[in-house]
């Protein structure tokens, strides 16, 4: 099969009524004058980023928005997870205030998931909203944080405890920002890319198959139909759901096995995508051994997610923490455990499974090396 | 007239699509099993209160609640707008996730304006957002908070500086309450009920001048009426500018003489309806002075204020200093004081004023007495 689309540039319209934005995805966009026309007029604007991402960037953005802006300040934080705080949180929102910024101020989130869900919640209550726009520069960020209006921050007690649905008013997706991303994150950002069609387009998944080195090379013509079909999937499930009461839990495919893993090896041993790899296995496995699914689909995605350079084998860290860790997630109902799982390429449902499935799944991809726990370099 | 309805119980539905919502307004709410049936059932509940509304009301509505929650926690905080604060907020989130409440956990706020606006915030960024119930036991709560969905807290640099249009799934009015609000709290309430009259309904400033005797006896009959009828207006404005982009604006009548007075006092020298109460007879005098009104207009609404025992005397404070605070006005643009005025009983536009005029307005309405600045037993 050829790449279905030769284009290397496209632009994925949302349609939420009066919220409706584009998301524009190509290479070459930051530097792209038109890419920032069309936006709010506004006196002031701030580009929220990090430390890693913002020399690489921001005064090439700053020179793009120049002409629409009296002002144009920067909020640049340190790059991790850890610092999707209060802290961080603060930090915008002071200096927000403190420059006088208004109701007109324009956000710009500059940078991977953490910038996005942190701007885009300042965004979402400083003087209860501002414009938004978001400039993800990981393919995780291009192809998850996109679509969906999920704004958050972290408190000590839990991810994401704290946050809004807050919609951007643009996505603007560049793909050269990603000739930089390490290897590892392009990775990661694929598991999140090849979830897309087992859950909901079996033709998607045969492409992503027969396309994957291209993806692998950073080609960015194929890069552009990846992400854009990404988020066509994703706005197809989120604006039945928006508020996350049903169908958009099936965009969790991999991620209840995925938490337990992250959670269970300390937060920042694997990447969300790496574990989410691994657990799309064992969500595989699972399907199959509930007779949804043949034991070809298990190996056909173990397959795929290997070549994509994922982890494939589930840590060693023993049956009773596994179900520990998936006892606290929040699909759960009634104390059981809910998994999404694969009912025909292209479908994904909702299931509980037994403590034995759960065993017997897991004992049929776990990692035999004794260090499976401490190992990160893969 | 009469009183138009002899009613002490009344109901104002408010649409907004999947976020509409009934104000149940009456006597006796609180205690009425009926009141409570119909919210969305969940394992945790949490009232958030004050210490001085806490002991009046908590155990009661407790006890209403309990058949409807597992476990049914409280956060009774300090009284007073300086605990409108993000320490204020962060005990509320802690104490929900210390109790680990899920996305269904129900919050009410039971209290005033403050409380409903810092209960209302935590309930739209816990878990991007959680069910909420406002229980406002003020008059100013009850025409002001319960229809509008704003929400806030206060930052250092600015009041509601943070927060989120975010809308509750019941308000309960429990006229009852209002037995135990301090004569100057019940006057600060009455001054946005007038407000309602000469903005949007001149029968309805017909009825308040007609039986305002009634309202500061607390006739329960008369008082559901003006909380209604406020609730109704509110919401018909709110209805047709739900973010705050143009009607809206008419709502501050009054406000923006009001709130330089509030500040040029020092926060809690009046309350914030006693300044409102002094601003709109300042801004029904500049409605005259720029030929929109008779004179007449600026007398009935003065002698409407007096008798609901709301200060009509502007303190002095300086013409400079009365420009200075009005200037930074978020409503202002291009850097011109804009004042909301009366054009015709019943509709109300936006007008600038030069400092001329401003001067003479407040020249007309100035209190002789040198120690008005720091008279605050009127």
């Amino acid at each position: 099969m050829s790449v279905s689309s030769p284009e290397s540039s496209a632009c994925v319209p949302i349609e939420l009524g009066e919220r409706s934005y584009e998301i524009r995805i190509g290479p070459g966009l930051l530097d792209l004058a038109s890419t920032w026309q069309g936006l709010p007029r506004a006196a002031t604007a701030l580009i929220v980023t990090n430390d890693r991402v913002g020399p690489l960037y921001l005064e090439r953005l700053r020179t793009q928005l120049q002409p629409h802006f009296g002002r144009i300040d920067a909020v640049v934080l340190p790059d991790g997870e850890q610092h999707k705080s209060a802290s961080s949180l603060d930090a915008v929102i002071d200096h927000l205030l403190a420059s006088a910024s208004d109701r007109k101020t324009v956000l710009f989130a500059l940078g991977g998931g953490v910038i996005g869900d942190l701007a885009g919640f300042a965004a979402a209550i400083y003087m209860r909203g501002v414009p938004f726009v978001q400039v993800p520069t990981t393919l995780l960020a291009q192809v998850d944080s996109s679509v969906g209006g999920k704004t958050a921050i972290n408190h000590p007690r839990g991810k994401n405890m704290v946050g809004a649905f807050y919609q951007p008013i643009r996505v603007v997706a560049d793909l050269d920002t990603l000739d930089t991303l390490p290897p590892r994150e392009l990775s990661a950002g694929l598991a999140e890319i090849i979830k897309y069609g087992p859950i909901a387009d079996a033709a998607f998944l045969d492409w992503i198959e027969h396309n994957l080195d291209a993806l692998l090379d950073r080609d960015k013509a194929t890069l552009a139909y990846a992400v854009k079909r990404s988020c066509e999937i994703k706005a197809w499930v989120v604006g039945q759901d928006e508020r996350e009461s049903g169908l958009r839990a099936i965009l969790n495919f991999g991620h209840t096995f995925g938490h337990a893993i992250e959670t269970g090896l300390g937060y920042g041993a694997w990447l969300h995508g790496e574990a989410v790899g691994c657990g799309m296995v064992l969500a595989s496995e699972l399907s199959a051994r509930l007779g949804l699914m043949p034991a070809s689909f298990v190996d056909r995605m173990q397959r795929l997610i290997e070549r994509a350079r994922l982890p494939v084998l589930a840590p060693a860290l023993g049956l009773d923490r596994y179900l520990e860790l998936m006892q606290v997630d929040k699909k759960n109902e009634d104390g059981e455990i809910r998994f999404v799982v694969i009912e025909g390429l292209g479908k994904a449902v909702m299931r509980t499974a037994s403590k034995t499935l759960i065993a017997e799944t897991l004992a049929a991809h776990l990692d035999p090396s004794p260090m499976a726990v401490q190992q990160t370099d893969h």
